[in-house]
């Protein structure tokens, strides 16, 4: 195992020894971003890809290093549902260099001008997209994550610090030394991307402690991950992917479209956060759509919360629950302004959806909810990087600063106002 | 006095008591806050004019309880510079009304759509400007801050907790209960604006660690509030205005035009964030600048700290501070390589300048310095949102996340993606 390389904390030592390891790694992440931020597009587009191919050319090695993390993870009684996204294939290596190689082909957010104007004194300002410097993201099971995280951060100019799951940290391991190795032969500072230590929650603390040296946090994973992230961090965080997902069928709906939407937004992926956890059913068109949308759900195995015979009795934890399993909670609701107030009560700001022919409710519906997604007539599925067309995604924002919604290169960076002039001063 | 008309507080209550009012203020600001994002912008401009006339005619009750805070800090022997901050005059109360004015005229952020696209399968897809939601603001003694604040938060949709300085309670009540009554009378909810209590620093506690009510806490004034704030906080927040700004006078500079930008930089408003604080002169151009600056500084009445003859002699403590007085230090140094050291080691992120008349040495310069700003031939003092065109300024970020550099109407923004479509779902 080649831990050391990348992370140099000796497993036996204690909290305080992290401490410092994380704070080192911080630092040299910190030196590496200011020449990241000065290297050209082409430069980085060549990391990327010789990135990819070195992955793909040590997939041996790569399957290898996973397959003691399965070991371990089988050793330990972890349910299959893990296992299987903690397992790399060879197929699994290929995407993931695939995936470097789709980041190399995206626009460099970097440099971009996005505003710019002539003072009446002549000062001439534009506004430029800088990298934001440090992130750091903190992660759960899943290895291509690793590599993702790193594609991303590096084509938009930030040292990344990689805190990933320990049921994966052989994988993890081997996959951060082939990037370093990749990013010394090119002549790139390694430090451009480090692992830090898994073994305990200690590393996550000191990385969110980190003032002056990390410039954002990213965690993603579970709620209490999140949440513990959050609250604790002095460093600035977005918070990502909790979804607690609304589908409302609006009295002038579509039954035929609503249950499609509805079956789709469930049933597709019921483990990701942009999965529906609730439909909302107007009481006006309940009788004819309520049994036709339960029974299209519970063929495909889903079970129903809620309060219709042959549901399971609903609490007000089925409004609040983010199952990410096969369960929807479901309700009649008295109009749009009653579906309106249950998502504001119990969403989480990510996807909302109405299902209606009526432009009026639809606009209404848009305007009102507060959410970073609202879909009129489409699955909740829909919101995604790469369904948006970002090309790559480091996760979905449920937070109003900075970004909100699926974030792609161009959430990676901040901004400089450069301003040139010929020695203007300001009167007093 | 009528505090507790706008803040219910008794101050006689303890800690529990002021999270509880806190906690209450931010609630009815949160519900507040649906309603404000639905309001037109012609209700918007509406009440902001009717709310300088308010102003203006309550001009009397203003400047009375305004006596109050001034015998208050008079009594308790408070400095004269910061007497002069607290001071209302009638020309004073007529420029906050005429604040809101200009930001009556200034465009509506809300509803702008900043990207937009049609999915391959027909999704039409905009991204537009909502308002954040609750802003918290925390700030130090001038009481136009509370209209100000006010009008930019209310303008962008948003409702504002606004937590002023004891020392000017009197006033701040005072101008709340007209921004209020405005409010009421125009048939818009009064909680778009409440001033919390300002007995003790427990109010700012509570305010930034109100999850799930306040959407950021903006913190105004000296670094040690804003470093209080954002280490404390569980809400996101934005650090505003620590400057320690530096101009560089590199090899190739027209010195009679270092030595306007240099004086002017320092001499406009020594006290604000974007006053410089040191001078790094390039030692091939010392011989002959350095005394040509430092006796025009000197001349204005301006110490000089730093190694040469006649200065006050430098510590490294004058590479840190943040001096906001007429002193400035002064460094020579090697080239253009040690002058950007020197500033990733001591400067804040605000605003840096260079003198040059080399146009390579001005762009690696504007290029490498990782600051808000980087002004080419030009002074400090620029770096301000009136000055950048902004019309009206909420606080210049010098943090990487969500803003950077001056903050206007859409820095109190966020985004919200609506997708419309007609059944679309997604594949697995």
């Amino acid at each position: 195992m080649s831990a050391p390389t990348v992370s140099p904390a000796d497993p036996a030592s204690g909290h305080a020894d992290v401490e410092q390891v994380v704070t080192g790694l911080a630092r040299s992440a910190k030196a590496a971003s200011r020449s990241l931020a000065q290297l050209t597009t082409a430069t980085k587009n060549d990391v990327l890809l010789a990135a990819a191919d070195a992955i793909e050319a040590a997939s041996e090695s790569v399957l290898a290093a996973n397959a003691d993390d399965i070991a371990r993870a089988e050793a330990a009684g972890i349910e299959e549902s893990l296992l299987d996204r903690l397992r790399l294939t060879g197929a699994r290596v290929t995407g993931i260099a695939d995936g470097l190689r789709q980041v190399a082909a995206l626009d460099d957010p970097i440099g971009a001008v996005i505003a710019g104007k002539t003072l009446p004194n002549g000062l001439r300002l534009r506004q430029q997209r800088v990298p934001l410097g440090v992130v750091g993201i903190v992660y759960e099971a899943r290895p291509n994550v690793t590599v993702d995280a790193f594609g991303i951060a590096f084509k938009s100019g930030n040292a990344v610090l990689l805190r990933g799951s320990s049921s994966a940290a052989s994988s993890n391991a081997e996959l951060v030394r082939i990037l370093r190795e990749t990013l010394s032969d090119k002549g790139v500072t390694a430090d451009a991307v480090a692992l830090l230590p898994s073994e305990d929650r200690s590393s996550v603390t000191a990385l969110i402690r980190a003032r002056g040296l990390v410039d954002v946090v990213i965690p993603r994973g579970g709620a209490g991950l999140i949440n513990a992230v959050v609250t604790n961090a002095t460093v600035p965080t977005i918070e990502t992917g909790t979804g607690n997902c609304h589908v409302y069928v609006h009295a002038a709906a579509d039954v035929e479209l609503a249950t499609r939407v509805v079956l789709n937004s469930k049933t597709r992926r019921p483990s990701v956060c942009n999965t529906a956890e609730t439909v909302l059913v107007d009481k006006k068109i309940a009788a004819d759509a309520l049994p036709k949308i339960a029974q299209a759900l519970q063929s495909q195995g889903v079970v129903i919360h809620g309060d219709e015979p042959g549901m399971e009795p609903a609490t007000e934890a089925d409004w609040a629950d983010e199952y990410l399993s096969l369960d929807i909670a479901m309700k009649v609701v008295d109009d749009l302004d009653a579906a309106v107030a249950h998502i504001d009560q119990w969403g989480t700001g990510h996807t909302e959806a109405i299902i209606t022919t009526d432009l009026a409710a639809a606009t209404e519906f848009t305007e009102r909810v507060d959410a970073a997604a609202v879909m009129v007539n489409a699955s909740t599925a829909f919101t995604d990087g790469e369904q948006f067309g970002f090309g790559a995604e480091i996760g979905i924002s449920t937070q109003k600063l900075h970004a909100r919604g699926p974030m792609g290169l161009p959430e990676l960076t901040s901004t400089k106002w450069v301003v040139w002039g010929d020695g203007q001063i300001r009167p007093a």
